[in-house]
């Protein structure tokens, strides 16, 4: 059963890194939800091949899921995902620049440091990941999200639903409704509006303390807010 | 009856900015939890007059409460919470460097701007105001907490539970170990560690993001983390 809601309805989902853990745990689950999905990756054949294994664990129920290039699946998707390492990330969107033009752009990257004392936010001249690919295209509308949302729980299967809250940062309302829409498509998922663009840095940031919540506790720490 | 975990017990805890409703807030649940609260402010006076309306609002059981100045405050505390505002925090503990040593301080302090377009986080030459103030007080532990507790729930005698947890960042175990119990007396609140020193700023800067979904939401929203 379709959970689409109708601001998503015939809307193609890029996700660009999707072949890394997050970008295959968020193409599964809304693929499982109904989507269209298009993965993303350095080379079509990879972004093929791994769409060929995400479709193989999925029920009949679940949307097309096709692979591509990057530079495809940016002019494929309505709403583009960001899922890529933080190193080129700039270089990346600079690239696409053309073919994300008038669309969501959904940035989920989070600028982290790792050494021997675990994890730490970079710092970022433009602010966040998210305030760099807006500057970076003009021509897009941005909308950080995704950040604090555990890979291995996105990509369990044995995960029915996964109970955390995906804070959506933005500074047009439309474009962060329509975010906060997809993030519910996700069982257990709850889209929240958590602030505008120039906010966005901290809650990138909060994915160094997840990671050392998760060390201290064998977890896999989401966020919730509570209140709302 | 007491609900004061073993390492707290006979430890008196300061709040230095012990007026403010945040302040105010954090020493009144403490004090219903049973423990003995010293309310620090600009000036003696003004910290008395605090800690005599506070007492007026509780009970029997609930644990002794007196004011000071802040260096009072900062002498007579075992555990020192610093919820001052940012403008001065640094100066404030240049002054009570020799009242701190040794002890575990607590900063709750969220350096924050405002402006048309809303809350947002202050860049920090230290990194963070957590940090800053381990920077100030060599010789004291420093540990960052309680930055996204609601004022407003703390302060309501009609809510019984908050329902939130209390990031914990501090590198020391026993340090934090004994915030988090110090986090766990307020019913509803739960201690949880969050990681080192380092990463208190995105804790510290969440509290924009909090306030946006306030004012989006009409909430008086707080964080839980999910899977621990």
């Amino acid at each position: 059963m379709s959970t689409v809601p109708e601001s998503l309805q015939g809307k193609t989902i890029a996700v660009l890194g999707g072949t890394g853990p997050q970008g295959r745990g968020l193409a599964r689950r809304f693929a499982l939800a109904g989507l269209s999905v298009v993965l993303g990756s350095r080379t079509a054949e990879k972004g093929e091949a791994a769409a060929s294994e995400l479709v193989a664990g999925l029920g009949d129920a679940a949307g097309a899921v096709s692979g591509s290039d990057n530079a495809g699946a940016a002019a494929a998707g309505d709403v583009v995902l960001v899922v890529v390492p933080w190193d080129g990330h700039k270089e990346l969107l600079e690239s696409l620049r053309e073919q994300l033009a008038g669309k969501v752009v959904v940035d989920c990257v989070n600028p982290l440091g790792f050494d021997k004392q675990g994890p730490y936010a970079l710092e970022v001249e433009e602010g966040s990941a998210t305030e760099q690919a807006q500057a970076v295209l003009p021509d897009s509308t941005v909308v950080g999200a995704f950040h604090n949302v555990s890979a291995v729980l996105l990509e369990d299967p044995e995960v029915a639903s996964v109970d955390t809250d995906v804070l959506v940062l933005g500074d047009e309302r439309e474009a962060t409704d329509l975010v906060q829409d997809l993030a519910g498509t996700i069982p257990g998922v709850r889209g929240v509006y958590a602030g505008r663009r120039r906010n966005a840095h901290q809650v990138e940031a909060l994915t160094a303390n997840l990671i050392a919540i998760n060390r201290r506790y064998k977890s896999h720490a989401g966020v919730r807010v509570t209140d709302v």
